[in-house]
């Protein structure tokens, strides 16, 4: 009997059907992302605690997992100091690593740490696993993959329309439809500003984000017990309740924000990106939402959220300008845009609408039943010479029964299926068997790599 | 001022040139694996402490990697407890998880949690990072990533074969000439049961396993230290300081194993193998070499290692088959065969014979010289067509000064800059520097593409 094993809660595997339907939409969006000049970096699991921690509020840095130093971990601390409660001044003395939370801290110190060898603007990607000690519940994991594109070092908004571009062929070649949904920072600041409100921009901007979640009642009753006042929150009516189209959206705030400086400036960027989309329309829906305030206070600029017109189902692509990211980090003035793809998310899009490829699910093109000895050696010979023109080729390892192999071929998704037994052997024939037809027909070895092309495998 | 940053010793960040130079080796071997139908699993980075501890031996057990355990990780201690002296109990009990120290066990972990749903005999290739608590020191790295090819369930010599023809594609591909050395572990012990020390089989191969390292004289002495008795030491020399091709030792081993059942087999192993590559020659020399051992007790048959004809620097794939991975979570009776990639050797064989291609090195096929709005939309118009036929393309993001754009193509290795002026946008026309030559031409927009066809980029 196997023993019971099992990995830590919030962790997954990956089988080989999960993995290369991850992988189509991985290398899909790395396909698109080298399209456009962007190059991947990685950098490494563990970061130093230095590093991580102060970055994320209190609750992230509680959330961070924290290495056990090697050796005698004990050895810094007085045995009287060895006491429950001073578990804070504990952990700092025996864990100096953690793992990463997300890319964009480790992607500052990795600009930091490498600007020496950088060439700005620095496009750059990245997909590698974060983790969080979060409660692992349906859809939230203890480990998952993040996958953010930025350019970093020109404050252009060529550098938005160019984002948007990269998302709108991403999900077209996904064939999925999004919705891009786009605000400005400076707007929402602007917008506190108007209604008299400006050092509530945080409280305003977070209370904004939970619009679409908890509608406007709730919204409003956030913002009276946050301190905004009567009158403040009077004026905020129309910038929420009312629908209105990206012109209209304009129009209303060339209006409302006149006399904030900041907020005309966020409305200049946004028109000169609608400008570029003028040009050269996207076939995703891209609109203004003046809801769409993103929680994250690095934002200072354009902000970007994608959503699934298809399948209700949140977020699966967000990001925005920074201007100051790696000032934690001490450099100054680098402004830089990006945004984060939710994989797990669009794998669960392109799950539920069924719209991931047949290919996706096949091991190989053709499997080759095994008779013994004298078969096999020919079936190596034809499958080298398959592989030679590029198909994939599996040939059972040994002789066994012939309804067993032909079970790991259907159980593998194998689409063709070539029996040589000792009459085909002799005639320099082979049969093939098209698996999801049944139809099956013999042909001589020479006419293999014809009848492959003709079905268009 | 930049804050001095750093990350963990022993870690590395890789920046976008060796990325895409990792990238060229990991994609090439894929491409490889995929040909002869194995496909991709992944397991996570942390697994249960009870899965790793016990696996590696004393000394691998302290350099797991533990994470300590989120919230109040001490309340499970006695404060009596808590005592430097109890530090193995402590460890236990605020330390649940670690992180993986190689593939191995989370691949024989993941077949028994998911033998349901697997198809045996199981195909799969695992390409992530391992971690290890070790001296950081030249070549040796904490993180460094593991690339493992097996197949379990079928203990068919065909498996061998075949592996050998993806080590020998992939280094073929990779432009690298190779040996293959080839050993059986049954072999190994049917030589111990021969010179009537069976019972030192384990010190005998660790011996041997040395000899390329230190020599004979020094293996004789380890021997002798390990208590096997000067006539076993005698009777042993002709194996390890003959040089022998693989026919002689074939020819040697039949003799000298004619009275054990167990080397016979062995050799009868060997033999099939050989056979196989007698009707489908390598590129690779194949060779069978009784000097090899290799390490890990859990090779039961077949062992390999392949090492550089051009550069001495070890073993840069090696592997065997094991005939009880599994049972350690009591999964019994599961042969299988695999192989692994030393991804970070490949790397520095290919870096000192200048082997990577060129293409590595590139971010973009072609970059656009930014002059200002009207001119960056005629780019931005070509350049959409451009990746439509399949090219990469950069613009500047801004209008800037020609010569720090220029400069940011040639350290982009872009070998194509187009400039596109106000006379080229009221003519249609563009200029294409070749960034290798220096020459450059003028040519309609509608040009472009044949240009770019006939340079072959």
């Amino acid at each position: 009997m196997a023993v019971q094993v099992s990995i830590p809660k919030g962790t997954r595997d990956f089988t080989t059907s999960e993995m290369s339907k991850r992988n189509y939409i991985f290398d899909n969006i790395k396909t698109v992302f080298k399209k456009y000049g962007y190059q991947a970096i990685e950098t490494p699991a563990m970061e130093n605690l230095s590093t991580l921690l102060g970055k994320y509020g209190d609750e992230g840095d509680r959330l961070i997992f924290k290495i056990l130093n090697s050796g005698n971990y004990l050895n810094k601390i007085d045995e009287d100091n060895l006491n429950p409660e001073h578990i804070a001044e504990i952990t700092n003395l025996i864990s100096e690593k953690g793992l990463r939370y997300d890319l964009t801290v480790p992607f500052a110190r990795f600009i930091v740490q490498n600007r020496s060898e950088i060439t700005f603007p620095f496009k750059r990607y990245q997909i590698q696993p974060v983790w969080r000690a979060d409660k692992p519940q349906k859809g939230r994991y203890r480990e998952f993959f993040q996958c953010d594109v930025d350019v970093i070092g020109s404050n252009s908004l060529f550098n938005e329309f160019e984002l948007i571009q990269i998302i709108d062929e991403i999900f077209e070649i996904l064939n999925l439809k999004v919705t891009v949904k786009i605000n400005n920072r400076k707007i929402l600041a602007g917008i506190a500003e108007t209604i008299g409100e400006s050092d509530k921009f945080i409280p305003i901007t977070v209370a904004i984000d939970k619009f679409e979640k908890i509608g406007l009642k709730k919204v409003n009753e956030e913002l009276q017990k946050n301190g905004l006042s009567q009158d403040a929150i009077n004026k905020l009516q129309p910038v929420l309740n009312v629908k209105r189209n990206t012109t209209e959206s304009i129009e209303f705030l060339s209006e409302m924000l006149k006399t904030s400086e900041t907020g005309l400036a966020g409305l200049e960027e946004i028109k000169t990106i609608f400008d570029y989309l003028e040009y050269f329309k996207p076939k995703s829906n891209v609109e203004l939402d003046l809801s769409l305030a993103r929680g994250l206070n690095y934002y200072t600029g354009a902000i970007f959220e994608v959503i699934s017109d298809e399948v209700e189902l949140g977020s699966i692509c967000g990001g925005g300008r920074y201007d100051d990211l790696t000032s934690i980090f001490g450099m100054k003035d680098i402004s830089g845009v990006g945004i984060s793809f939710g994989a797990d998310r669009i794998y669960d899009v392109l799950n539920q609408l069924n719209k991931f490829p047949n290919e996706t699910e096949k091991s190989s093109d053709v499997f080759f039943i095994n008779f013994g000895k004298a078969e096999e050696l020919k079936c190596i010979e034809i499958a080298n010479e398959l592989r030679k023109s590029g198909y994939s080729c599996e040939i059972y390892p040994q002789k066994a029964k012939i309804d067993r192999q032909f079970k790991y071929a259907n159980n593998k998704n194998i689409p063709f299926v070539i029996v040589i037994g000792a009459q085909e052997l002799e005639n320099n024939t082979l049969t093939i068997k098209d698996m999801s037809s049944g139809d099956q027909i013999s042909i001589k070895n020479s006419e293999l790599i014809d009848y492959l092309e003709k079905v268009q495998l």
